[in-house]
């Protein structure tokens, strides 16, 4: 069988993209062969996973997407900007706005076009931000957990706490580039005060819409990017006064611009999706 | 500009292959520049190198390979079984054998085709191995080096001299697995009797037709696969009378055919090379 596919990258993540809206993939190879054999990175494709567009009942279209390892994650902030730019470049959906429909629940990417109708930038709606302590979760005697001192062996910290679905402690640093962001970052998310543990987002104010941020994530330490990081950083600048309710978040992988929406109360994240290249393979 | 190109792969090398035979590519990007960018595994195509099918004033064709790196190797083996693949079975070549302007001279590859006029494997004279120890060179009180004995650390090794251009000593074993590849192999090369060092071979013989391979390669340690390691080991299994003139040798990396053809003297390399897919890309 005869495969056409878009290779896509969005902040260092790359993924293989395929229509399986007719189920003839599906027919003739599991997912999750299918993603081993396509990422490997020499016999095959190459990528980080494969993403499916398939047919949903309630919504304009269904997510899938199949780690290289043959696991599927639920949801991918990276991976649903690719799919939102691969589904409107290909016209397999004609709108801007997409209900999409995903392990994790409804997702609404909206592509940001030029002047040549080509997908530059893709906006997803990430929810409203959770700053109640109790639900973080963070053991604290203030209802919201603002400019927190705690205790570490690196000395105290001042931290603002947010969940945008999963915790998030803030630390805002003069320098982004001295800080010790395994040891800090690693004492943090283990830190008796956050009883399922944390993600840690080292912050540097560079002006009033500007941020650069580093990360350490829970369960997986240093990475190049993290989405809901990005949110609640910008939430605990703009609650801090720091920032105003928009700035573009400089993350080691690229760039995220996050807007919160007084009115809505949603988080929006904006962020890059790029076409790699084009292909068909036989399989 | 839009390239179309094909990604395929020989013995585990990767390679991007494109027409330039119009000088349109080398027109707008150096080819240096080119083969970093496209063989980028997250942000490109993704591949060890990139070769390019260019005009030739002598020869049918001219091979031109840039690695990862942006340099330029005089020649490649897997490289070659890839080239001769994509010039048959993208018409730029319509007869089977050809002959290949390289830098390190002239290549003469020849597909292998199945009953689709597919190629299934390639074909390359290697020359004519050369057996005089003082043009090896090999330090010796006989005219060739036929099971000489050699003093090592690790007791006396027997070793059978062969030149492809390079130099190879080949040791047989009774067993590949219980090979100390690294200890011995770097006690051989850098051996005072071969005043330009030496690539190992290390041989277990399965049948009068085949036979098992690992390597140490001059300068570059254990590798997958050593195609004129394999010419080599072949021409000394049969002045030893382990073989006959044709084998199948295993290597780590995949399955050569060698023969050596005792009326031309010349030795002939078969060997595996895979399209992966094909794409376009925007540069």
């Amino acid at each position: 069988m005869k495969l056409d596919f878009s290779k896509m990258e969005g902040l260092g993540n790359d993924f293989v993209m395929l229509d399986d809206r007719d189920k003839r993939i599906e027919a003739s190879i599991s997912y999750s062969d299918l993603a081993r054999k396509l990422c490997d990175r020499h016999f095959g494709i190459g990528g980080d996973g494969i993403i499916l567009a398939r047919e949903s009942l309630d919504h304009d279209i269904r997510f899938v997407i199949i780690n290289s390892d043959g696991t599927e994650p639920e949801m991918c902030g990276n991976g649903m900007r690719c799919f939102a730019k691969y589904l409107y470049e290909k016209k397999i959906l004609t709108h801007r706005s997409m209900r999409v429909e995903t392990l994790a629940g409804t997702v609404i990417p909206e592509v940001v076009v030029d002047e040549s109708d080509q997908v530059s930038s893709v906006k997803v709606d990430m929810g409203v931000p959770v700053l109640s302590c109790k639900k973080i979760p963070f053991v604290c005697d203030h209802e919201t957990g603002i400019e927190e001192s705690i205790e570490t062996p690196f000395g105290t910290k001042i931290v603002t706490t947010v969940s945008m679905g999963n915790p998030h402690a803030v630390v805002f640093v003069p320098d982004i580039h001295g800080v010790d962001v395994e040891g800090i970052g690693r004492a943090i998310e283990t830190h008796g005060r956050f009883p399922e543990k944390t993600n840690v987002e080292f912050i540097e104010t560079v002006s009033d819409t500007e941020l650069r941020m580093k990360v350490w994530e829970r369960g997986a330490g240093i990475t190049l990017a993290c989405g809901t990081g990005a949110c609640a950083s910008l939430v605990a600048a703009t609650l801090t006064k720091r920032t105003g309710h928009r700035a573009l978040i400089h993350l080691d992988g690229g760039d995220l611009e996050i807007f919160w929406d007084k009115e809505s109360g949603h988080i929006f994240k904006t962020g890059p999706a790029t076409l790699a290249f084009e292909g068909s393979i036989s399989i």
